[in-house]
């Protein structure tokens, strides 16, 4: 009996290829006492893991070379010598890209089937989801009647901010990877407007969506959409940052950061950067607001689906550069019977 | 009947020189119904006016080519057509570089001579120490036991900060220009410690003085104020930023925007600039704080003289590259008889 597993065979200095991955196989291990053993049925793909790749000093320990890449999943309990877990449980679980792994429970939360579909829990109701939600009324503290713009609008958490900016009443304005991607957000995701993030005029054209002025910019990218929302924004604007992800793998001319100070002084901006873990103590309150809005279809979401475990660096360096269409998972195993 | 005023000559592109100033002589003017006219005691020079000479869109009106240089003075009143100031009532007004001037009273205050020297409505308790006030305790909402950098540390905004932080139990830190700078601030304004701020060790002398980290950058210069300070943050830190004098004038080598960005982000910092313009309506709470604690000598502060106005541009020049030591001021005409 052998499992599979993707580990971190270098460490990337730009951006990163298939040659800092690495598939093995090993040996299926054995729960001991206080351990179940789970097989991964979704994995999720998310921009976070670029940090973990860098040794570099951050909010999370780096993985190590030849260490199994982490990652989130949803997967069930095989075998279990946890009091509990038992057998056939379905479990959210820090799996890493593994069609295996053993647990002793810590960062583990047993999923209702009968909820929602299962990969939710790693997207629309999993952490993105919760990343959205965190963001819009804590971080930014969002009203209605404001106008804001998401970046990466149509991704696992802009569609989400999007969504509920628009039921909290306000303006909403999307920015994202080309022409399929901004009608999506405005016909299924209630955006008001969606610009391609690439247009030359971005600047001009985000003035020209809200002559006055932007109240909430909700970061997910930084690059050109954070450069062309900047002058956008009204006096006392406030940004919720939460990811950069045209930045994580250095930036080619990238701007001085002079433009960016400037313009928090001279406009009087509120920045707060924030990052999900500090937040889990608001899952209840989260969940129990999106859980039957997305059971309902008022809330609405999209996957990319790559097939197979070994797809999972390719999917993931597709993420990297806007290739996915919704929340990235890895469909590793099937569901269970 | 003449009176003197410095006009801005031409816009700087980069660092302004005297070039960019020209002292004129013109026709006193006479007030009309409803005006007064005032004689220049003190100006008040500050880093804000270096913006004032760029046509760059920003919180307020450059100045234009031609114009009189504003500028907040002290003045007395030496004809008046206005039912609310009479002859002999000293003011803080809007005068701009110039011996004399009109007003219609609007931006103007009546000034008590018996409460401190004169100067002092220009510095410590005036707007310097305004912001000081207001972005110690409103935008930065200090604590006591909270350990803070201050960055210009014996400035007019700085030396308040600093006082204001010890006084309420914190600890603190200052980043200033030189020895002579950093000695005052530790015997005089009661720093716990002052770093130079060109010390090529920064980040790790500030690393030595706070091995906990910091709570709180008062961010008045940028550069390698910032840079420095960045690492030694604590998760959660803040930051009150109302100046970054080291890059008004374009920066050398200034960092690159993901540097920033990536701090804010992974560190979950948040970064608040104001601009003192908006928080006048704290202004009687901060006198009702500080200004008995300049009377009694609690709280001290330090002034640069320029004597004479046609001296306010080299003045201006020197405190743009950190050359004043305190608050700046010009001693434009004698205190009234």
């Amino acid at each position: 009996m052998t499992y599979r597993r993707i580990v971190l065979a270098a460490r990337p200095d730009a951006a990163p290829g298939p040659e800092h991955f690495r598939l093995e196989t090993a040996p299926l291990p054995m729960p001991g006492e206080g351990q179940f053993l789970a097989r991964t049925i979704w994995l999720s793909l998310d921009p976070y893991m670029r940090g973990r790749m860098s040794a570099a000093k951050s909010y999370a320990k780096p993985v190590e070379i030849g260490e199994t890449m982490q990652g989130g999943c949803v997967a069930d309990v095989i075998a279990s010598r946890h009091p509990g877990f038992a057998v056939g449980d379905v479990v959210l679980a820090p799996m890493g890209w593994a069609s295996h792994g053993l647990s002793d429970g810590v960062g583990v939360v047993k999923l209702d089937p009968s909820i929602a579909p299962l990969s939710t829990a790693l997207g629309v109701l999993g952490m993105p989801g919760l990343t959205a939600w965190v963001g819009l009324n804590d971080i930014a503290a969002a009203h209605p009647g404001e106008t804001i713009v998401v970046s990466a609008a149509t991704g696992a958490v802009g569609s989400l901010v999007g969504q509920l900016a628009k039921r909290k009443g306000m303006k909403v304005i999307g920015l994202a990877g080309g022409a399929e991607k901004c009608a999506y957000a405005m016909a299924e995701l209630g955006y008001d407007i969606c610009l391609d993030h690439r247009a030359e005029n971005l600047t001009a054209l985000i003035a020209d969506a809200a002559p006055q002025g932007i109240d909430i910019y909700f970061e997910n990218v930084a690059g050109k959409s954070l450069e062309a929302t900047l002058p956008n924004l009204k006096t006392h604007a406030r940004i919720a940052l939460c990811g950069m992800i045209a930045w994580y793998s250095g930036a080619e001319n990238p701007p001085p950061a002079p433009l960016i100070w400037g313009a928090i002084l001279r406009q009087r901006l509120s920045v707060r950067g924030f990052i999900i873990f500090d937040h889990y103590d608001r899952l209840p309150d989260f969940l129990a607001e999106v859980a039957p809005l997305v059971q309902s279809g008022a809330i609405t979401y999209r996957e990319s689906i790559a097939e197979g475990l070994e797809n999972a660096p390719a999917a993931f360096l597709s993420l990297l550069r806007g290739g996915n269409f919704g929340k990235q998972l890895v469909r590793v195993g099937p569901d269970p019977a």
